[in-house]
């Protein structure tokens, strides 16, 4: 095995955080021992993954948590949603969130949601995407139901465009308007409304929707965009920390995030993104990676699934599969993080503002606290820090910072 | 003796912070009685000299520390190395780190480091201190072995100018150029590449590098520039804090950004900035200062000798002579703060990023802590602040704060 000592392993629960159910958390409820074993061994806090009371996304989170501001990098919803399934945008591409919708000739919306269609949406959006419009490139995927996302790639383009989906039904499409007076605005505008008139046209004799007519439903026969926004120029990882570092995730808007700073994000199969994955398979792929790379981040999913479902005790069994999945680090020899991206309490049912808890492993001041939980790590040595500050510490901490004066 | 209810003593134990050698840090084992009296009567907390992880020099941690955002002051090592070696800078001069080299007429260098001479350097540099080229004052000083530092001082300079340092052997020296198409910076490259061709002419024929010569080794007839940063225009102490200071210092560094600011740093012949020092003296010193001044700083440097030679029990028996030289300040009237400029630990050998301890006696809010220790004081009322916050926090606690807002 290689020599750990140097290397950095950053467990994000997704989630974990929690407030009270009849007077504790999951966390604080559920059976833990190992958990518990690395509180003994290390340092705890509480951290605000953007600030205290910020109640974050998982997008702006892990932006925070890799050391890129997201006050600064993060550029909207379009750009996100095109990186959660999957597209490959880069620094500089014009992102819009979209829906299939069902339009009259003259396009006036029937209804937003096609009919919140569900099958054949891959089918249509083959037909939209790869087109090119006035030299610029147009690729189109979708999402789950009605939903997608559409990337603009070349010279010359803007965000500041207003949206073609009047957000009602029974209203004409609108025309995307440039927000300021620059060239670059106009013409994103009118890339758009010739790609809203072209996606009636192609979309409008699609087989898929000649079959939904034929059974009475709505057809997705064109696309609505909204949320433009610039896919941020982001300092790749390495660039920035010359470390190569490696991301264990699940789900797509992580891999994306992961992938748009260049760390080795693959697809694993195990790594499902529900209740079925196999975390123990993560935690091992990781410790894998961390022979070849200086850092591994790992985020597993399944204590915000609970948490979004509001059922208390499947995120106490959660949180038990995870210890029992983290088995092996109690052997690891590196600096070991274990936290989360935000709270998700039970009792909200979404993200929280709450602080996470936050232990670090490693070449520590190990504290008194020998606990993982919230109200346990707010007593720890880390006091409370921010989401921007982890990766400072930790580069730090495994020897890795570079001196500011001399 | 005269009323001291409103000054303010810091005291900072350079390098003083650490994480643990087997379970414990020097703090931890010293035995320090009045350190853990002052910390029974005060507040204890961390602070992060910059931010957290962040790894301080001496120089961005004491601008911090004093109350000057490093991000915006710090310019560069250049700027910070002349004001190190007791070089007489002030806001607006251009600075560089130099070379004593070794070059051939034609000005190929031949050793870098003028075969790291370590005598004599002081009379080459008065051969090339006080010139003027162009109306612009020159000044250079020698520091240790081949180093030095130059100065430019006068109306239209830039720092937006190459290194004439070819930064290895049998390179030619390189001309130094402006890095942007101001006048200024034309002007500066030009006196800068006069300046090294002068050095070479003074030089060569100097005694110092004729018996190099006889003796076989490298003269050191060319002085090569680097890293040029403007001098920081600071606001003085007095006038950013309208309070009287001064401040005991043992190091060249410590006592230019003193003086920087405005600050009486003389030199005082007891404070060695070695393990010799009479720290005893530096304290008493202080406290005659507060008699005169409103507030004194003193840095003691013992402890981060300690930490650089990894040397765990020296670093013990420092502390415990720094706790038996702190004895007056148990009379004390007025605000004692007592801290680090950063944390030096032993298992690293160089500074870190960890945070520092922070106690505070006088008007305090004083807290359950009755030890002075890294711990120990992550437990305590200040919770954990930065370093920039630390002259609002005492100046307030001292009755000096200025209300923002009605």
């Amino acid at each position: 095995m290689a020599d750990m000592r140097n290397k950095i392993l950053v467990l994000i629960c997704d989630g974990m955080g929690d407030r009270l159910t009849n007077g504790y958390t999951p966390l604080e409820k559920a059976h833990k021992p190992n958990f518990d074993y690395l509180a003994s061994q290390g340092i705890l806090g509480i951290m605000d993954p953007i600030a205290p009371g910020i109640k974050p996304g998982s997008d702006t989170s892990h932006l925070a948590i890799l050391g890129y501001d997201p006050y600064k990098y993060y550029t909207g919803r379009g750009p996100f949603e095109a990186i959660g399934i999957g597209m490959e945008v880069k620094g500089g591409d014009i992102a819009f969130r979209c829906n299939f919708a069902t339009s009259t000739p003259k396009l006036v919306i029937k209804d937003r949601r096609a009919g919140r269609i569900s099958e054949g949406t891959s089918l249509l959006a083959e037909t939209v995407n790869n087109l090119e419009i006035d030299n610029i490139k147009i690729m189109f995927k979708e999402s789950v139901e009605h939903r997608g996302a559409l990337v603009l790639r070349g010279e010359g383009l803007s965000p500041h465009i207003s949206d073609t989906d009047p957000h009602r039904d029974e209203s004409s499409v609108l025309e995307a308007k440039p927000r300021d007076n620059s060239l670059e605005a106009i013409k994103t505008a009118s890339i758009i409304n010739k790609f809203t008139r072209l996606s009636y046209h192609l979309l409008s004799s699609h087989p898929v929707n000649k079959e939904r007519q034929q059974k009475g439903e709505n057809p997705a026969n064109i696309i609505l965009s909204r949320g433009a926004g610039l896919v941020p120029h982001l300092p790749s990882f390495e660039e920035k920390y010359h470390l190569r570092g490696a991301f264990v995730a699940e789900v797509g808007l992580i891999k994306g995030i992961a992938r748009l700073v260049g760390l080795y994000a693959p697809d694993f199969p195990f790594a499902t993104g529900s209740y079925d994955t196999d975390m123990k398979q993560m935690i091992l792929t990781a410790l894998k990676l961390l022979e070849e790379y200086n850092i591994v981040f790992v985020n597993i999913k399944t204590c915000d699934l609970s948490s979004h479902d509001r059922n208390f005790e499947m995120k106490v069994r959660v949180i038990e599969r995870i210890d029992e999945a983290i088995t092996p680090l109690k052997d690891f020899k590196g600096t070991l993080v274990i936290t989360a991206d935000h709270s998700s309490p039970i009792s909200v049912g979404d993200h929280s503002g709450d602080p996470v808890p936050l232990l670090i492993t490693g070449d520590v001041r190990k504290d008194i606290v020998n606990t993982f939980s919230e109200r346990a790590a707010a007593r720890g040595g880390l006091n409370r820090i921010r989401g921007i500050d982890l990766m400072p510490t930790i580069l730090d901490l495994a020897g890795y910072a570079e001196k500011f004066g001399a």
